[in-house]
């Protein structure tokens, strides 16, 4: 491994990332608030980390990266970041501490949305702007960024971007990445726009609506109100923001063919109609659980279903109700629910649909050969034959998953959280969901969760979004022999 | 399918299941007790059933079967059992309705230990024997014997072998299954006599140690007491039990290879080592977690711990403690343990050792594909490479099970059961481990699951018992079609 080459991969995007922190800069300007000092300290600690890891680590351009470089790079890549997306938080002080700001950063990241703070409404715009802008750039951006700018600098991605989808590589949009990166990062910017003017037509802030939009899309979750969405109690923007976290969970080049004018995209994509049906099933069955025990009205029930299914399918996490609160079959659909997650190439966290619908085939295939022991079949999706390798892979992603699962709940229950917290709590991280169950609920926070806790979770949380496979192979030691 | 041989051979088992009545019969007519003559009603009834089944599809001798005919007849079987087991229960009355017989019933012979009864001590003799003595024949007792008397009856029973172990087959002890069948049963009730014997020695009465000794070596947990195995309060019961517990959840082969000599029978089977270390390192992990919480004595929680953990992992299910009470770590790992289970080829339920280990093996090997996406490696246990198809039936199980576990659980809330006790019922049913968490937790019952719940939670030992393949593959279409 060439670990000059990776450092100065990882420094050029510290550069990168160091020049998005004029954004908050400039509601901090604009406002003169107190976090203005703290942002510019951020900022310029960033931009020079960047320039000296780039500096120090000079590497010719290279056309080629071996697998175990590009997870390398993607590792190390999302660790330093959110690390340098901590120091905002860190900097500006109260309530943030260096586990809490680092937790907060990786939490908007990894678009996950899981938030240690009491007083959301207390943060300055700055803060509460870069809350969201990282989420923005952590759910697509930086997934897209990573694919566009490493071609740029002359890697040849496609072992990277097979290192952030280890395994059903969706149908290749463009031949070239790069091009790809571009085209989604269009689609990705337009629904953020038009969310955006939605809300606002709705009769939110222009501040409030840029914020819901940057951290809807990246099906991320943070929110400006201490209440989420809730506090705006708006059929209106309920149903603007379940219309657009159902969207984000969709796969985004299926956007682009329907934007291009293929009007049957969705419905012909397999994986988006069990996505789909799977959103609509669980609203009627959760809607029609708390109708009359939680809501005596049909059209609130159903109206409050829906935004909480689909919030916590797509892994975003806002909350318009206390899922809590919920008869026992709504919780326990809200909590497997964490485990599904959406489409893979959406932003949205997960299992995602496509591995369990390849699961559930996978079952099926096992079963009929039970019945014809000799007959040769194939797992079909889209009505193509899955190549072998790609089952298992994705056989291998889900048993780790649940392992891994398994493990850091152990963990955390070990560092002293109880039981249903810490089942509630790991699947909402390594998901990237946000809210949790027990104290971690949709309308409690992740502030009482004790100090290793914290860094267990940031460790739940980067693993989820990084697929499990490129974080947990930098323990294995085959990875590091020559 | 030959419909009238499957219901001729299920005619037989039946027979031969009415005429094992005669134990509690016995006791019962030695102490004249009230529950004589709903006894001998029982058995007058399933013996009559048992004829008439015969009598009607009778049917010629037959060499083969199929394997979807063998696994008929293992699913019908049971279910009959099940059913006529049910009897002595129904007919003695309160507290006995219908379906909390049958669950009484299938909680033995699946040798799980759920129980819906209050006042275990408020039973008769006779009822209390039984209760026992159908988890002893459940345990090994009834799939041994399946596989013994079926291939009297002319069939070649090694398909029948393969539905109750689906995937791994143990190492061959001898080639015919008849004499394996024989074996193993006398390894079973020798241990059976030596663990009476010894419970005896430590003074308990014939009659409890009689009991206790059915229901520690089918893993089964049914005991004659309210407190379960608290109740006597005794080091050297406490330790006993445990002791047999643990050789309850080793893969009875291994057994017979030790008393014929090969002391280290244990030591070279990949498994057994996997078993017995997690018994330890979990035993050490929870004695830890418990010292100083909930035990002052650190010998007292290193007793409770042992006892509990092999309780769990064989999945027996016997109590000394209430693990509800015990920090959040050591309820986590329980709840894990109740995934786990004991050794394939052992009485114990749960996934299996077995099944973990090739799961861990199968990430391992996913992981180093990766790193050397060119080589070709073989997961190897024991030193020997496993087939494929046996990996593949491996993770089909394995999904499966948390498919089916998950979907449980669901409709069990859906029942009106609140999260975590619908959690720990379906864990602890599916498992055949016997209590679970919250309502059903150690030092409760199953008493006041709702109706429709106990019918459900029947059908998951069920599953759990026949190793879910045999059961779920009858609700497929293609299973039914010619």
């Amino acid at each position: 491994m060439r670990w000059r080459y990776i450092l100065n991969t990882v420094g050029v995007l510290t550069l990168f990332f160091g020049a998005t922190m004029v954004l908050p800069l400039a509601f901090d300007l604009f406002a003169m608030d107190r976090s203005l000092m703290p942002m510019v300290k951020a900022m310029g600690v960033t931009l020079a980390a960047g320039a000296i890891l780039t500096l120090i680590f000079r590497h010719e351009k290279t056309e080629t990266i071996s697998q175990r470089e590009g997870m390398a790079i993607v590792a190390v890549g999302w660790t330093a970041i959110g690390l340098f997306g901590a120091l905002p938080f860190y900097f500006s002080g109260a309530p943030f501490c260096f586990v809490d700001a680092f937790f907060e950063s990786v939490s908007g990241f990894t678009t996950t949305g899981s938030s240690i703070l009491t007083d959301i409404e207390g943060l300055s715009r700055g803060l509460l702007v870069w809350r969201s802008f990282i989420q923005w750039l952590g759910g697509m951006g930086i997934i897209v960024l990573s694919i566009a700018i490493l071609p740029f600098l002359g890697v040849g991605g496609m072992q990277l971007y097979k290192a952030e989808v280890p395994s059903p590589v969706p149908d290749k949009l463009k031949p070239r990445i790069r091009d790809t990166a571009v085209v989604l990062w269009k689609v990705y910017a337009l629904f953020t726009v038009a969310e955006a003017a939605l809300l606002m037509a709705g009769g939110m802030s222009f501040f409030d609506a840029l914020n819901h939009a940057f951290t809807t899309m990246p099906t991320g979750g943070f929110s400006t109100k201490n209440a989420s969405v809730a506090h705006f109690d708006s059929v209106y923007i309920d149903v603007v923001i379940t219309v657009f976290m159902l969207l984000a969970g969709i796969n985004f080049s299926l956007h682009y063919q329907l934007l291009k004018g293929r009007p049957l995209a969705f419905w012909k994509d397999s994986e988006c109609r069990f996505y789909l049906a799977m959103c609509l099933i669980l609203t009627l069955v959760v809607g029609f659980n708390i109708y009359q025990t939680a809501y005596a009205n049909a059209g609130q029930a159903l109206r409050y279903a829906a935004f909480q299914v689909i919030s916590i399918v797509t892994t975003t996490g806002y909350a318009t109700a206390d899922y809590e609160m919920w008869p026992a079959m709504s919780q326990t659909i809200i909590f497997l629910c964490m485990f599904v997650g959406a489409s893979a190439g959406s932003t949205g966290g997960g299992m995602k649909c496509l591995r369990i619908m390849l699961c559930f085939k996978y079952c099926y295939k096992e079963l009929f050969a039970m019945i014809h022991p000799r007959a040769v079949t194939h797992i079909k999706i889209g009505g193509k034959a899955v190549p072998e390798d790609v089952v298992r892979s994705v056989l291998g992603f889900l048993a780790l998953y649940m392992a891994l699962f398994a493990l850091s709940t152990v963990l955390l229950a070990g560092i002293g959280v109880d039981f249903v917290t810490a089942l509630g709590a790991v699947a909402a991280t390594i998901g990237n969901i946000g809210p949790g169950f027990g104290l971690v609920g949709p309308v409690e926070n992740f502030s009482q969760i004790p100090y290793w806790g914290k860094w267990l979770l940031s460790w739940c949380m980067l693993l989820g979004r990084l697929e499990i496979y490129t974080l947990i192979i930098l323990v294995v030691p085959e990875f590091w022999r020559k």
